[in-house]
């Protein structure tokens, strides 16, 4: 089987990096084209390269950076593009390369909130996907967009979904300790962060509230109905590299005990480990039963196999009181919550014959 | 009028330096003797001193770390002693000490339970102290320890009072980012916290709920009542030297509107307040209007006059929906939650002629 | 005496808030206008600060940063002006500022290679000041501009100073570790700092070595005539706020033993010593004995008296071997090394009657 | 071929850790103990493992941790031992392993400086491998111990090899920018390190010294003959996980060019690259030529192929100027200045046929 030609935009960012590892060597994607903006258009990969835990895939160091343009991108028989671009610019370049008929999958938050746009996660609404048959209409060429969803919410999205599918929780109060990586590049400057938190980062608790409810909805009738779920999130940036950690309070009359929590979370599986997507993690959800876990510099990675690696969300110190449950939950926010939900959504879309 | 002579167990800690700092020109108290465990006795001051944001006051430089005596302390007339023992061993030692008819104010979580001991928190529970009297009895000499509450749940109680007074809140969820000083030294490891968080702290979460529980009830009929309060507390320790900052969300049907909560918090004074005594924060809760504050490396000292540097705590980003108040609280885990606690608990008492 | 009416420029960067830190409540100087950038204009003094460990004077939170207007300071009688500008812009409007008539005193790099415009370290080389009556000639109005160097080879050069006064040190490898405060804000982004090291600052060791050798240089017949001294730099950055730390390595056939280095060290008072200038610290080299010193967070603000305090550098450690003395040295970046070395170098210009 | 079986002790220490990652799946030697002291004996592997960057070998997760016994472990057979003991309890125990007839490679400094036991570097000095039969001889069974040095030095030493070689040069001064694990665990405190550098490793300038005189000299008529080299080293603590960092200087009075040093550099391969030995790096030093290199988050891994990870040492910045030659070292403290050394020498001794 010919692999999809596939373009990367926003290849010199952080969540474009994370794409080019993720697409290395892919089964399903071969990328042809890497993108960014006029800053970077001209430079090699190697020299805007920063991530630190993962050397640049043989052979591309000397790739140059070329300039984003969709039309381009059409004539070279680029069918999927992965979107790392900002959300300030993301929007319009990303509806060019649809109506271009490419299929687009976009970390950027742009389109997230179009009445035809879903944003996927494909462990929590694969269902959602049905969306594009309508988007498709509207376009030309039959091109599409797919997002996923903040960093924030999409580990927690996961690792509420079997609880909800089980228990019908709603109330959910939600602090976040979230990592450096997710300001992107150069983001977050050192002197405000050494030995600091900062209690606050822009629009993300309203998005936490907003596309969590969306997520954990329903597509019905040719539209998505929100979740009556009510996530009220307080969200800070912490000293870490890399990984969303979030402390979870769920409130509920009738709340089971611990240890019927604990096997609902790690008994978890869905569509895309039922498909055998090649990004999806055997295991979404990890449950830690150590007290002192999950770890951003630990549990980051977790996710088997080596493909999967960050596509899990890890689970740990869940606590039973007073009809409150408490757990710690840690996802990789530039993999999972970034660049790898997007390469799932593309694998899940793939699978499903919509590319 | 004399100074009381007081004695400081403990010297060597980062609990004792503080003390150190604060006990400095006291108007009502002298500091005649700092004591440490047999590890530190013998060196000086300015060997074990390691406060980076305080110098070592002048002429105490090569004073001398003493043995932890009790009786000692007694025949040299010490009246009052500030306790920075670690828990492990302060239980024996203040007892040791009250029962040689001194006032022992403690940071040590040994006696807090006690029947007649008192967790107290002067703007809070002024009336808890009349325990003391209960406790004198059984004691030999006219001794008694008055305790301060663990760091995580002093800045928060404070935060709540004037809540619960005005709105009778009792259900809190609260999720902690604590900093390195509330571990102790060496305390710990860089290699554990170096870009990471680590979600569990020992026994934490259950003194929170515990004593707060207490510290927020009543001292009736010669015996301490629980609030009706439930805090449901997830606490974990950041890369950050001093400072406790805390997400807190309270759900109530009736909840106020922000600005109502904004000013109930502002306007708050006590007893401390009104009695003017020197340790007390003119305005023992600062809120702060930025949307990104409080922040550790800047609120954590906040509170005026500069006798009361570290005493105040700090809130910001109040944000009310749905029922659910949010809001970020930051203390002085070692002043506030620590030394400064229990000299204000002294200071109190000398105000009421216990001492 | 009325004081000087002054103008701090760059006034909401790092250097300018040291400068308002250190020229609050100045005998000499009273600042009058605080100017910045267009894009921080019409800003209050307290949206811009960022010292976390200086508050905001009393008086200053609301007052509003005004645009950056030479002419228009001239008009209301600013006589002195304090450049926190960056060096790609500072160059045109301190010279406009010189021509105006004021008394410029610069922590740009913009004019410091200038022949008749000093580089001064007034405990180093007073005398450069005599540069400026030839400057003075050149100019309309009276005005001259005065620099002081580099940060990281402020400190250098005054721990130099008495030992190649004394023993005629010419050869010094020297390696740095420098504050992140020392790139300005944002300066050094989160992610490139987080656990490592930055062994590269641009043009930094060629300026150590340039400005080195004029600094401890003559002013000779109206020039300046470099030193022998060779200074071989390799400077660094690391995860410190505030604080250069150099380790300083010095050859020569004749090395004398530790203590006479640590006393001629010790000993060393200059100019500003005796002119009592009201910055200038008691003893402008601090040597510690303990074995683990200089560290940036215990030495960063050495100096007495209070208005003094960071204008002292530390050195420690100091081992002779086999011809080789090795030792470390501290001095605060933007303070010895920035805000304060201008001020001390407007007080001694003051007092010499050039102002 | 059959493999040798080995035991590591010190298993539950960041050495031992290490020793772990780099013995799984060996070519040459079979893990069959992992041995600690009491406090970790019984003690499951996944209870104590740290490494951030490496996850547990499968299988290995629930291998318990034997107590340190040499007579036991020569009676299973075991023929290598591979030592991360804490140089305090070193001693004795490697003593009693090699007087039992077992091949020792030790990472602690206990039996360095013994006239028959050589510091082993590979790609250094292969010829001091010889020395083993000297010390063969006076133990009992054909048992011996082989050393690595300190982990600063080795870097440095392999750095210096082909400068040396060809060169002559003889003073270096260098300057250290040293990880957290070089302190082992728990090691330094984190209040000690946040946003700090400690100028004091406790008598790390001194192994540099001499542990460097004897690598970089000759074995000749059966004794260690020292090289003329003179190293004036000045040790310092940094904020990093893992990697040492050094700035080095060279003087000499013929110093070649830039380009000449760096070809010397960068062509040097050695004996282990000679052998195919599994742990050799295919280039031992690797020089990088972008501006801000070597980088510990960057570069610490360095070495090819997958087993050689973390051998190599990274060289940057490499500038010549009036007769001194600076540049930046990079290496793995725990891999090539740990248990990698140690693997390495072990696999030079296996293939040499003296286990």
């Amino acid at each position: 089987m010919a692999k999809k030609k596939a373009a990367i935009l926003g290849s010199s960012g952080m969540i474009g990096q994370r794409f080019a590892q993720m697409l290395n060597d892919h089964p399903y994607f071969e990328v042809v084209a890497y993108c960014a903006s006029d800053r970077s258009e001209g430079r090699k990969i190697s020299e805007v390269w920063r991530l630190h835990d993962f050397e640049i895939p043989r052979g591309l160091e000397n790739v140059t950076i070329q300039p984003t343009n969709p039309a381009s991108l059409g004539k070279h028989d680029v069918e999927v593009v992965f979107s790392g671009l900002p959300s300030e610019v993301a929007g319009p370049i990303e509806d060019e390369c649809a109506e271009h008929g490419m299929a687009v999958f976009s970390n950027a938050a742009s389109h997230r909130m179009e009445h035809d746009t879903p944003i996927l996660l494909p462990e929590v609404n694969p269902e959602h996907l049905a969306s594009v048959v309508i988007q498709k209409k509207r376009r030309k060429n039959g091109g599409f967009i797919v997002t996923n969803a903040n960093c924030s919410v999409t580990g927690l999205a996961l690792g509420l979904k079997p609880l909800i599918d089980e228990f019908g929780f709603t109330e959910v109060d939600v602090a976040t300790y979230q990592a450096l990586s997710g300001a992107g590049y150069p983001g977050v400057a050192s002197l405000d962060i050494l030995g600091n938190v900062n209690p606050f980062i822009k629009n993300e608790e309203e998005k936490m509230n907003q596309e969590g409810e969306e997520i954990l909805g329903e597509f019905k009738n040719g539209r998505f109905v929100d979740s009556p779920l009510n996530i009220q999130a307080s969200c800070a940036r912490v000293h870490v590299r890399d990984g969303h950690l979030e402390a979870v309070f769920i409130h509920d009359k009738n709340m089971p005990d611990q240890k019927m929590i604990s096997r609902t979370l790690s008994q978890f599986k869905s569509k895309p480990q039922k498909l055998g997507l090649p990004s999806a993690p055997e295991h979404p959800i990890i449950v830690r039963t150590e007290q002192n876990r999950p770890q951003p510099i630990l549990d980051v990675d977790a996710g088997t196999p080596d493909r999967a690696r960050g596509m899990a969300v890890t689970v740990g110190r869940i606590r039973v009181d007073k009809g409150c449950l408490r757990f710690y939950l840690l996802s990789h926010n530039t993999i999972r919550g970034g660049a790898g939900g997007s390469v799932l959504n593309a694998e899940l879309a793939f699978k499903e014959g919509l590319i």
